[in-house]
């Protein structure tokens, strides 16, 4: 398998791309093309040990900044990471691209570059996000900021191919959000994306409520690209900023740091199980090629982690099962 | 001061409004008088202790279910609790009006009966929720299902009236919610609101980012009804589920435990810190009157805080105070 990863995205680039990079190749069946500035990829590459042939290096002078206008980059950054990563996957030979830069132009040069499949009208990014037993895949969470109804059940037919082929789910359930659980909840758009939904989708449930969504033992979550980068954003910052008050807390009281130590391994589990970056990374369906977001502030061993999610959606040839889904 | 109570709002009503309102005649100056089903609020009362004269009785024979369409309820139950306490208030002698009933009756009997504050579109439910440092209040939570970008920026001068006036913040900072920070982000409603608020409010810092809500230090926050209600919603449900997962993996290991039990008292604190009822009530802002919504699953204490929240409302005369800055 080939896939294309983004060498210049994210904070940490390319020192943590290229480490999770080096790490995919060595533990993973996979061969890998990083693109990005020849000379920075290179250095990095130097500083590891891996089989030579696993890694070839593309150049792309241009860099995309993370607040970068996606139009702006299309327009003005046609020799950039993004774009001749995508550029590459559309030209045949690779399996899928994998980027951790700037959402919007990676958005933008997918949607632009590789066109939609026939039957989705807008990409949508999705994330495995973990629950109180097992996990649900929420979708849209900020590709698509303008979304209309239908835009809702195409990301819950996605959803379902996603779940059914990559996690094995049997006929999965598919949950919309909504400020409460009746039909009829929520402003007009809210109603017509109920009404789509359970009128071409299978296995729809009906409406989610945000304080449900981790319990619901729902396969899929469908939801705007407002609301659900609001839900993974917030639960990020909740979740530090609790752990910021706690230890704060711990720190004037020493028993509670007695006990914070004894209680070290169970409060590791429950941040590995919140942490996203054990997923690795966010699928962006619709268009036609397999694009994986990873997360800005990837680690190394976030980036292999999605790079080993990347595969099995090649494995699982997920594009033409969505294609015939949607057909 | 005298406050009307909703005596039959929420899941536990009247048992639960019944002792808090008990609570809060005994620790503030306060009379207050209880609307509901006669028999059934008495019959609560007459488990408790307190000073006769302060809690009287008023009669409204039908009750409003949690699910109960709104406009069901105007049309339908006009001597439910929220329509004869609402009218109550409009009638002159009382200072406020309480409920932990349904909030969509709420809004829409407060909105026809009392009307709005001119200068004001639409009301919005605010909340004072925790940050890591302090505390912000956000706007709308869950009122005004169609928002216009009008809305917001009333909500963010009403937002600076509150914090103002209630929690004695001078010249209160104003933030939106986005999912970008730059000015630009997210759609067309986003730009339209973000400009207005731009223009029209003092103390506009522009976007702040889902996960910055908890650490922003902004005065006031405001954000579209479904918005707000997914903040809360996801906020609550999030603790919740990261408690139940942490509960289990503490059962499963001896040494967790015992530092669990060390930790009590912080892991309590934190939990105090992030319990919304705390403050007790969300006030409705916008309408000819002082208006604050309890917790649907309120205990007695979050019923007294709210009254005590409520107090603060009117001992600063809160409504002229937006009624003078939305001229």
């Amino acid at each position: 398998m080939r896939i294309v990863v983004d060498a210049m995205g994210g904070d940490h680039a390319p020192a943590n791309i290229v480490a999770g990079v080096v790490a995919a190749v060595k533990e993973l069946e996979v061969t890998i093309t990083l693109v990005g500035v020849e000379d920075r990829v290179n250095a990095e590459l130097s500083k590891h040990f891996y089989p030579k042939g696993m890694i070839e290096v593309i150049h792309a002078p241009q860099v995309v900044d993370m607040d970068d206008n996606p139009l702006d980059v299309i327009r003005k950054k046609k020799d950039c990471s993004i774009t001749v990563g995508i550029n590459l996957l559309k030209s045949g030979g690779y399996d899928a691209f994998v980027s951790a830069g700037n959402t919007g132009a990676l958005v933008a040069a997918a949607t632009l570059y590789l066109r939609m499949i026939e039957g989705v009208d807008r990409p949508g990014i999705g994330l495995v996000i973990p629950q109180v037993d097992g996990a649900t895949f929420l979708i849209d969470v900020g590709a698509n900021a303008e979304p209309k109804p239908e835009h809702l059940y195409q990301y819950g037919q996605m959803a379902r191919v996603y779940m059914q082929s990559v996690f094995g789910r049997e006929n999965p359930s598919v949950g919309l959000v909504n400020i409460g659980e009746e039909e009829g909840k929520g402003s007009g758009f809210d109603k017509q994306a109920y009404d789509l939904l359970k009128t071409k989708v299978p296995g729809f449930v009906g409406n989610i409520e945000p304080n449900k969504i981790f319990v619901s033992n729902v396969d899929c979550i469908v939801c705007t690209g407002f609301v659900g980068n609001v839900i993974i954003k917030l639960s990020e910052g909740l979740m530090e900023s609790a752990g910021v008050v706690l230890k704060r807390e711990i720190k004037q009281n020493p028993i509670a740091s007695l006990g914070a130590l004894l209680m070290m391994g169970a409060l590791k589990d429950l941040k590995r199980r919140v942490d996203y970056s054990e997923y690795g990374g966010a699928p962006l369906l619709g268009v036609n090629g397999i694009v994986m977001k990873g997360h800005g502030r990837s680690t190394p061993k976030a980036i292999k982690n999605a790079i080993r999610a990347t595969m099995r959606e090649v494995d699982h040839n997920i594009l033409d099962k969505i294609r015939t889904a949607l057909k």
